[in-house]
């Protein structure tokens, strides 16, 4: 099945900075019909620090418990990254087991590099047996063709899978006469829910970060990114969010000290950037739709109901049929089972007031109502009149798109 | 928007049985476009007992608040229920309350009886104002046709909004030379979730039961039935079952201890009945699926994996396909966080072994996979092998036509 590029698209892939100490190639396994290369590797000749967040899913594949014990024992040192779509590698069991330690066995060999500094990603069915050798036979061939030089394109081409656009995104911070390059690569439009799903990205800096500082960082901006998305509410067995910083580019405490926050501003944009592509490539998605809650009694609170009204298959059916129906933003708030005060609730679409306190708005007028639900961006904010926090999310609409890809995704 | 009957109603609406001491009316409140009659009232001149069970929902319609007041204040005791369709009176605030503050004077005024043994139900759009005086206008023109003679059919008919058949079901017991009847009616076909939603259920019996054993019935069987189904994962503002018991059939203490268990079992069925009636008038819904999950710590832990695969748009998408992609039911049950035994665990699809061991069954055949979910009901097996408690709970497919309904519903 053939997908069309979603219309929530960006026009073009991002033209993205090089990012010092990294050498990489693509590859075909020939895990799909096509000739689309379906391997990545990203080696580390000098090495780099990293962080990562991973699906919390009791069927996560075994490339998740993987990384997890390697960041442990190698305590965030990494070498080398391999990544291959076409099969998930979840739910193989002893399969999955024999491909990974393969795998890692060749790459330790032409790398010289321990095991636990390489760490294993894949994305695709589940629960489909792979062959042990599916990539360690061709790593001998892939390794000496690592250059610096691979477009960030075709990385981030080569670990799609319903995909309907690569997706990428850069920054760059002045440092004195330095430049701290990031970028950033994902894959992800199906499965995608708070806590991640069916999503893998990778960002990569030059920065001199420590290992201590990748996890943070990691942790923090995927809390304010990944995991404020959501297509379908489905959570994978394969969610990976790594942020690796080879240090190419020297900067010296006081540098490090001052730029710090820059730097990590820069990540998160890149994190943010990303989370939000995944959004605009949602599965069938037509809209990409922002929804705020405030007034809720602490954030974590006002972000479980951003959730439910994000995650409302209801809701989401209205709006891509330009539904104004918000009334059933009333009743997924309401099954949050979050405080909220019913009785003095206000909501907004757009800049229109469709509700106040607890019914709907005097001013009230359905073509403006209509109007508000009717673009490609629409941004809703309820205010639950409890407290004064607030978080926002990021969905997409829910269309015969979505049916149509899911029940086709396989054959 | 006329909905074509589901393909998976039963052929016709059951022919049930008279319900003593009831007497009851349907009436045209002009809600709809169409003759249809959108208003039901049944009264029990002689009283009634009731017990109800109604939505958790935080944002719930005036009506629901109350139903449990009255419940409370009448200690159990019921006059008269009156439901209409065509609007939920969710989210009206004090023109929802000026409504049910009407309709209740004017009951009591024919009546003659408290407010507080009146309950009140309603569904249809959230959020849109009410004319206080809706039914309270209608009442004494209402009230002089109340009937014993009112077919279920026609009952069961004024209070449906996107149900594509009326829901029915009723069961007889024999004690001694008497019978007592149970006689059920339902509407609800989206927003149905564990815990309820858009959903009401009125069941009617003329046996002698108290309001303690009505109120015990309603929830032991609620929870074995109406939340164990479940749509599209949304809860309404509005749901609500209630059984109420006339006592026109006189049974002795010693009857009534001899048969209490068949005339429970009885009502059971009743509710199982109407609840997998709602399943298959599920929106869009073209299959009956069944989901146990067994071999889990205790029930609720088991339940909470089975709602997590049946709440799944990934599984329900696949399902509508015909695809036997069960890698999506491995994904499903892992993001519930309930503890399971990955490399254990097994599932069945119909009486087809597709997963074993924490991974594809050896005895694997796609073709054996894809007939087992090509019928219109599906049963789905898992085990999750961490113990030996089991759960079962009913959903349906997410099909091209469940966009379509909600897109469409208020147009």
């Amino acid at each position: 099945m053939k997908l069309a590029r979603s219309p929530l698209a960006p026009p073009d892939f991002p033209d993205l900075p090089t990012v010092q100490g990294m050498v990489s190639a693509t590859h075909s396994l020939g895990m799909y019909k096509t000739t689309r290369n379906d391997l990545m590797i990203v080696h580390f000749p000098e090495g780099a620090s990293c962080g990562g967040v991973f699906t919390r899913s009791l069927t996560r594949s075994c490339d998740i418990d993987w990384c997890r014990d390697a960041l442990e024992v190698s305590e965030g040192k990494a070498s080398t990254l391999v990544v291959n779509a076409g099969n998930s590698n979840a739910f193989t069991f002893e399969q999955g087991l024999a491909k990974n330690e393969a795998t890692l066995d060749a790459i330790a060999t032409v790398s010289g590099q321990p095991k636990s500094e390489c760490y294993l990603g894949a994305t695709g069915v589940v629960g489909v047996p792979v062959r042990p050798g599916l990539i360690a036979d061709v790593v001998p061939e892939v390794w000496p063709r690592l250059t610096p030089d691979t477009p960030w394109l075709d990385l981030a081409s080569a670990f799609m899978t319903t995909d309907t656009f690569p997706k990428g995104a850069g920054r760059q911070v002045k440092v004195g006469d330095k430049t701290i390059s990031i970028a950033g690569i994902a894959k992800g439009s199906g499965m995608i829910a708070p806590n991640m799903a069916t999503m893998l990205s990778y960002i990569f800096t030059d920065a001199p970060l420590s290992p201590q500082q990748c996890q943070w960082l990691t942790s923090d901006q995927t809390n304010k990114s990944f995991n404020c998305i959501t297509v379908d509410g489905d959570m994978s067995t394969s969610d990976t969010v790594m942020l690796f910083a080879t240090g190419a580019v020297e900067l010296s405490d006081a540098e490090m000290e001052e730029h710090f926050t820059a730097i990590s501003d820069a990540i998160g944009a890149v994190f943010l950037d990303l989370a939000q592509q995944i959004v605009r490539d949602g599965e069938g998605a037509t809209k990409f739709i922002e929804i705020e809650v405030k007034g809720a009694i602490n954030k974590q609170s006002a972000k479980t109901i951003a959730c439910s009204i994000a995650n409302s298959p209801l809701v989401k059916t209205a709006l891509a049929a330009n539904d104004a129906n918000w009334g059933r933003i009333v009743m997924a708030a309401g099954k949050a089972l979050e405080p909220l005060n019913r009785d003095s609730m206000a909501i907004w679409i757009g800049d229109v007031l469709v509700a106040e306190a607890g019914q709907r708005a005097v001013s009230y007028d359905e073509d403006e109502a209509t109007r508000a639900v009717s673009g490609q961006s629409i941004r809703i904010v309820v205010d639950v009149a409890v407290g004064s926090e607030s978080a926002t999310v990021w969905t997409c609409d829910l269309t015969h798109g979505y049916v149509e890809i899911n029940g086709a995704y396989r054959t």
